[in-house]
C-alpha cells in the first residue's frame, strides 16, 4: 500500500491492440499473404461485424450518438497501441498497473478477428489460431516495455487442447501474462462441461494462470431492428455462461486453486444466479449429483471466482458483501470511452461514496494485486505520487 | 370474488397430455404410420431426450432421488389425462380454474416431441407441425369437458408464419384456449426480432391471445458431467430470452395490447434484467434507437408482460412491488410433483405469509382471471366452497 494518503489503483480491465502494419510483423511468414488479403477486405470485415451485432457498434448513427469524434478530437484512443502515450494517460488517470485484454479501436486491428469475438464467424481454425498467436507475441513485447505494470491476458482457441495447453505454458514462461481469455463460443466443439477441456483447467491451475471470460461474443443476429440493444444485453449472459458449466461439471471441485475471472459483464446477475444455483442444488432430484459435488455452487463461486470491471452500475458497490469485497476488481476500460477514462478520479468518488475506505482499497487494487501477482511494494512509490486521494474515496 | 371468506384460486400453470392410444386418434390419418413408428422407437426417444438434457430428467438415479415412485404409489399423475380424476384433485387442492400447458408424465405422450421442447432435435417441420395440431385437437376436447374452468395453451411452430396465424385463429374460434406457446428455439429461422414474425404478433394482439414462453427447451448438452444441473439452470434464461428481442425490436411499441406471459421460469431475474435494460437504453450510443423506441424497456414490461408460476422461490413475494403485484400469477404445476400439489393450501400459507390479503388475492387468481378471461362471477360459488381459507393466506 502507498505510504501516504493515496490509493494504489490497479485497473483489472484495460484494452490494447496493434496497428495493422505492426501486427503484420508478428504474423508468421507463411500466413502473411492470407493476412494481407484479410486486411484488404475491409468491407468484408465490416459486413461480418454488422451481421454479428446487427449494427456496427461504433458505426453510422450510433457513432454520431456516441460522440466518439469528440473523444478522438480530444486526443483519441492512440493509447491502444502507443505504449508511451498509454503510460502517460494511465498515470494521469491515477493508475499504477493494469490488466490488458484485446479490444479494438478504430485504428487497431484484431488479427484475423481473434480476441473477444473469437469464433464469431466461420474461418479455418488454423487462421483463428494464428490470430491468437500473433496477438500474444505482440502483447508480450507491449507488456515488456513496462514490466511489472502490465499483465497481458493471452488468447487461445480450443480446437486443439494440447496446443492450447502448450500456449498457456508459453505465456507463463514469458512472464508478463496474467492469464488467458477463454473463448465464449466453442466453435462447434462440446461446451465446457466436456472432459476434453480437463488438461486446460489443470495447466491453468498448476501455473496459476487465471482463466477469464470477457463480454464480446454473442450469436449472430442479422441486421434487424433492435439488434444492437440485444447484442449489448446478451454479451453479459454469454460471457458468464461457461461459469455454471464449470460449477456443475465439478471443475472447481477438482481444481480448488483455479481462478476464474468474469470481466466487463456487470455484477447485477451474481446474487440472483447464486441463489438460484444453490436452491436448485438442494432439490431432492439432485441427491445423486450432490454425491459428486459435495459443496453448494455459491461455495465454488467464493473459492474460485472473481468479478472484473463491474463498477459500470451501482450494484457492485451496494451488493458488495453478497458478491464479495474480496471478489470485486475495479477496471477503467481504458482506452474505451464508455469506461471511466479520462475522468477516473471523479467517477471513483461517486461510485465509492458509501464504501468504507479499507474495502475500497481492496476493490480498487488489493484484489487485483493478489489475483495477478503485482508487486505491491514495488508499485507503492508510484502510487504515493499519482494515486487518487484516499480521503475522496469512500468513507 | 367468493362471497365468503375463501380465496378464488386459479392456477396459471398446470400440465396435461394424452395417453398414446388416445392421441393416435387425433393424429391425421396420413401421419398415423409415422406416428406408430415414432411411438415404437421408445429407446430412440429416451436417447434423444438424454442427449438433450445430459441425463433423463425423471430417469435413473435422479428418478430414485425424486421419490417419484412414492408419488405414483400415492395416486400417481393420471390426472394428466384423466379428466374426471383431474377435476377432483384440482378441487381438493382448492383450485377453481386452471391454465393448461403441455408437459409429460410417465404415461402420457408428447406427439412427435412437440410441446415445451419443440425443435429439440432435427425432424421434418411437417412432423413438428402435425405434433402441435394433434395436441391442440386433443386439448380442445379436454378443455371442453369442463368449460369455463380450463384454458388451454395451444402449440404452434414458426416455420410457416401464415400457417401459424391460421392456427391462432382456429384456437381462438374454438373458445377454450388461453393463448399459445411460442417455441423457445426457432429451428434455424432468424430469432424473434425479425420482421417475419409481425403477422403472428398482430393476430395475437387482435384476437387477445396471450403469447407464452415456458421453460423446457435448451441447447443440447450431451451426456457429460453436470448436464442435468446445467439444463435446469438454463431453461429459465432460454425461456425468457425472446422477451428482450421483442422489447428491442419494438414489438411491444407496435402492439401495446399484446400480452406476453413468462411461465415457470422463476422471477429472481426480473428486477435485475429491467435495471440492466433500462440503464443500457439510456446510453448515449442509443440515441438513434430511442427515436424508434420512445419508452424504456421496463415500461414495455409493465405494459405487456406477465409472470406465471413464479412462486417456486421467495423472490416473487419479497420483490412483488418491483415485479408488479398486477403481473404475478401463481400456479400449482399440477400434476408435476415439484409443484405445490397435493399440498397447495399449506404451501400457500407459507409463501404468502407476509403479503397483504388483497394483494394475495390478485396474485392467486385476480390477475389470471383478467389475463385469460375467466368469468369470476361464474366461478365464485365454487370458490366459496373449495377455495383456501382467506384468513390463512397473507395478513
Amino acid at each position: 500500500m502507498p505510504a501516504n494518503d493515496r490509493v494504489l489503483l490497479i485497473s483489472a480491465d484495460c484494452h490494447a491492440g496493434p496497428l495493422p502494419d505492426t501486427i503484420r510483423g508478428y504474423v508468421a511468414p507463411k500466413y502473411r499473404e492470407v493476412f494481407d488479403a484479410w486486411l484488404a477486405d475491409q468491407a468484408g470485415m465490416l459486413a461480418r461485424r454488422a451481421e454479428h451485432t446487427g449494427e456496427a457498434i461504433y458505426g453510422d448513427e450510433a457513432m454520431a450518438d456516441f460522440e466518439v469524434e469528440k473523444a478522438v478530437g480530444q486526443g483519441g484512443m492512440d493509447g491502444a497501441w502507443d505504449s508511451k502515450r498509454r503510460l502517460t494517460e494511465i498515470e494521469q488517470d491515477g493508475i499504477v498497473a493494469e490488466v490488458i485484454f484485446p479490444g479494438g479501436t478504430f485504428q487497431t486491428i484484431s488479427p484475423f478477428g481473434s480476441g473477444l469475438m473469437t469464433y464469431q464467424y466461420a474461418q479455418d481454425e488454423a487462421i483463428w489460431w494464428e490470430g491468437c498467436r500473433s496477438y500474444n507475441r505482440w502483447l508480450a513485447d507491449f507488456c515488456n516495455e513496462v514490466k511489472g505494470r502490465r499483465a497481458g491476458v493471452g488468447l487461445i482457441t480450443i480446437d486443439d487442447i494440447p496446443r492450447a495447453v502448450a500456449e498457456v505454458e508459453w505465456l507463463r514462461a514469458n512472464g508478463v501474462f496474467g492469464g488467458i481469455v477463454l473463448p465464449v463460443d466453442t466453435n462447434g466443439h462440446p461446451f465446457y462441461n466436456h472432459p476434453r477441456y480437463e488438461p486446460l483447467w489443470s495447466v491453468c491451475e498448476a501455473l496459476e494462470m487465471p482463466i477469464h471470460t470477457h463480454s464480446g461474443w454473442t450469436p449472430n443476429y442479422g441486421r434487424h431492428d433492435g439488434s444492437l440493444g440485444i447484442f449489448l444485453y446478451e454479451i453479459s449472459w454469454f460471457a458468464h455462461r461457461p461459469f455454471h458449466f464449470l460449477i456443475w461439471s465439478g471443475v472447481f471441485e477438482r481444481h480448488p486453486r483455479l481462478k476464474f475471472v468474469m470481466t466487463e459483464q456487470g455484477s447485477s446477475w451474481v446474487v440472483g444466479a447464486l441463489q438460484t444455483l444453490d436452491s436448485q442444488y438442494a432439490l431432492p432430484m439432485f441427491r445423486h449429483l450432490r454425491r459428486k459435488l459435495p459443496r453448494k455452487p455459491s461455495e465454488y463461486y467464493h473459492q474460485n471466482a472473481f468479478i472484473g470491471a463491474a463498477f459500470m452500475d451501482d450494484t457492485a458497490a451496494t451488493q458488495r458483501y453478497e458478491i464479495g469485497v474480496d471478489k470485486l476488481m475495479w477496471g477503467s476500460d481504458y482506452p474505451h470511452i464508455e469506461g471511466t477514462w479520462p475522468h477516473t478520479a471523479a467517477k471513483l468518488e461517486q461510485a465509492f461514496a458509501g464504501v468504507p475506505r479499507a474495502e475500497a482499497a481492496q476493490m480498487l487494487g488489493g484484489n487485483a494485486a493478489r489475483v495477478y501477482g503485482f508487486d505491491v511494494e514495488a508499485l507503492s512509490a508510484l502510487a504515493a505520487r499519482i494515486g487518487p486521494m484516499q480521503e475522496k474515496l469512500g468513507r
